[in-house]
């Protein structure tokens, strides 16, 4: 317990320290599509780490990124209310006993019964995994109408996001009436937190869509991880030691009383032509980051968390930073201010048929890969929609990246002990 | 340095003391399809360790298995043998830069020219990448036609697979000219590793198809890593440290002379009806397997490393091992002694849209995950082949399983300094 206890303390001072580094930088712009909390990923953390799952927030917000997400989106299939809580109820207890590196219910060794648990995370450490529930608009009404009696209850900032400009979404990875986030330094553990997921919802609810993510950061705690687009990803997320920022942009206020301490998760995968992107020439990839590769400083800088400058011109009187570079799109200068938690990772699905639409117009198989894109912000008209309307229009970016799904989802707050996810909501115990 | 090479020593130390463990187990039977090398992961190795590619075998067969793969098959697109050999030469060049930590290329920050490496494994350690080229029976001859003065040069033990009981490999997942097995403990490293494989293959050759797969073991190294079963999976494979046995089962020897010190590579995604199986009864899924689910002990015994007893019967006069489970079709004592080197990941490749073939008869999104089973032998004929035929009749658990792919390939010997992948194949520098 106490190499655990003392794994703790150390990354907490790291983060700290990692703060202060963050402060001289205040005025970095965040990007928006391939950004990621820069204090995240903690490299001294021991897999073996447990991350209390009861809490005033939900774990899997304001917690240092982990290596693995599975994101799984279901839909609720019974409309009876009592029928619904009862999975929450069960979803709960699992997720509270699989953080803590056990199995999702407790084990019967019968023989004449079913396991209660597949099994494949037993010897397994916790792996610092987190879970993370949220509620889709089509929980409160579906087609017009209402369900579980909570018409009344949709919170004004559970939005349906408008139609951006090259939305290509597909109906099989877009929506859900629930959505679990499930994070980990694991791979193993991820999955098989999901699948009891899966398997306790039987009959009350089926999964809709799933994305896997990967995200790894060198072993220094000051290095910054890089995306498939081959750039350092170090952004100006809200700091999870600062309470006033977190309560500003990532946490939800007490417009709705039962999201009070919650938060509003955007996830959209992303697609991104990597074999169109790696033809292009260094200098214009920098051009549309709006960084350089090597240093991930912004142009015409030379130190990664150099301040951005949006003024600069250069001899010919050009902006330094191309006025449609992704970085300079997504500063809060340019966003009145605007600013998300964002917890993306990237995704892998393998080989897709791809017929390219540039030259030398290869047909053939190519990586269906991309960054499974995730934000949390206290509401998402002054938050995602405000940053990525402009964005999804100018943004030199967008001929290499193809927004193909996702959705908004309301995170409750976090459970107390002997309490479930959602009880706000249900206003029963 | 100091470290790694400690780590090192502590790696192989270990290996040894385990390998005297086992062979007081001796008689305990490989389990097919969900075998992998005890001896095998290194939880004591560092990530930054380097794994030599030069060396008499490839890297990536002996090496204990590390926690993810990256499969790859290739299809040549050019007929012309000398850019073939080029296209053989960049690779292992690349290869041998990338087993180093290093980018594919050497980079150039020119920035009127495309970056010669994708950048996204910059800042992370070698984390153990190893890469295993292979080359499929249609590098030689093809739809009746031989390909690069080849035709006489494809080994006897090079051969078709069979149709086996049950097979349903689309057409998708399955063969391709030449694979790449990618190995590492970092996500983030196969996948730049391969993606930069695919991107020096423009014009010469092209992905057909791909899967990537993790393997998680706690950190003790006596614990054996659980498949999506839930079982454990230690087996019986031939020992690294055991020449004999490597010579007499693993590489290939003399029969085809360039292929000497190489080994062949059988490779079968095979996917798990994960939501049938969790339906299943804890006494009906050992009987299934011939083990103890929590111990890992084979029926009738207490101990995960016991020997099997094939002639046990119960008080009713029934095998304790039934006559049909998997352990058992798999023990080397009913194979005429065969015997295969398993160095299998668990694969999830998301949800896919199945209707179930059993009760409640579900049709919706299910786990599209299973096992990438890859195995390394002298010759498929006295290897794969043997074992499997049987298996693939008799199994209980293939109810469970199905075979949805794959491919045989001859993986040549190691390569020396100075040298590419295959020299001994195509007899030029």
């Amino acid at each position: 317990m106490s190499t655990t206890d003392d794994s703790r303390l150390h990354g907490r001072r790291r983060f700290l320290a990692s703060a202060t580094t963050l402060a001289a930088a205040a005025s970095v712009a965040p990007a928006l599509s391939y950004a990621r909390n820069r204090n995240a990923p903690d490299a001294s953390a021991s897999d073996a780490d447990v991350v209390p799952f009861f809490g005033e927030h939900q774990a899997g917000i304001a917690t240092p990124q982990q290596s693995h997400v599975y994101f799984a989106a279901f839909d609720v299939a019974t409309e009876k209310r009592d029928e619904l809580i009862a999975l929450l109820k069960t979803w709960t207890n699992a997720a509270a006993r699989l953080t803590q590196g056990q199995t999702a219910a407790p084990l019967s060794n019968d023989p004449g019964k079913e396991p209660l648990d597949s099994g494949e995370s037993q010897g397994l450490p916790a792996s610092r995994l987190t879970v993370t529930f949220g509620f889709g608009a089509t929980l409160f009404v579906k087609d017009g109408k209402e369900r579980f009696g909570l018409g009344d209850h949709r919170p004004a900032a559970l939005v349906d996001l408008p139609r951006f400009n090259g939305d290509q979404l597909v109906a099989e990875r877009t929506g859900g009436d629930l959505c679990i986030q499930v994070c980990a330094n694991d791979p193993q553990v991820v999955f098989h937190a999901v699948r009891q997921f899966a398997r306790l919802s039987y009959g009350a609810a089926k999964l809709r869509w799933a994305q896997t993510g990967f995200l790894s950061a060198g072993k220094s705690a000051h290095e910054t991880p890089r995306n498939l687009m081959g750039f350092k990803d170090g952004t100006m997320n809200p700091s999870a030691s600062d309470s006033k920022a977190m309560s500003d942009f990532v946490w939800a206020g007490s417009e709705t009383a039962w999201m009070q301490g919650g938060s509003y998760l955007v996830a959209r995968p992303i697609r991104i032509a990597l074999e169109h992107w790696d033809r292009m020439k260094l200098a214009f990839q920098e051009q549309v980051m709006g960084r350089h590769k090597d240093t991930g400083a912004p142009l015409g800088k030379t130190g990664e968390f150099d301040a951005l400058d949006l003024e600069a011109n250069d001899a010919d009187g050009n902006p330094v930073l191309p006025e449609n570079s992704h970085v300079r799109l997504g500063a809060p200068a340019v966003n009145d201010g605007a600013q998300i938690l964002r917890r993306s990772y990237s995704y892998d699905n393998g080989l897709s048929f791809t017929a390219e639409r540039w030259p030398p117009w290869h047909q053939g198989m190519e990586f269906d890969a991309g960054l499974m894109f995730l934000c949390f912000q206290h509401d998402p008209r002054q938050g995602f929609i405000k940053i990525f309307d402009k964005m999804s229009k100018f943004d030199m970016m967008n001929q290499f990246v193809t927004h193909i799904g996702g959705g908004v989802f309301a995170c409750p707050p976090g459970v107390r002990e002997g309490g479930y996810v959602g009880q706000s909501l249900f206003g029963v115990a």
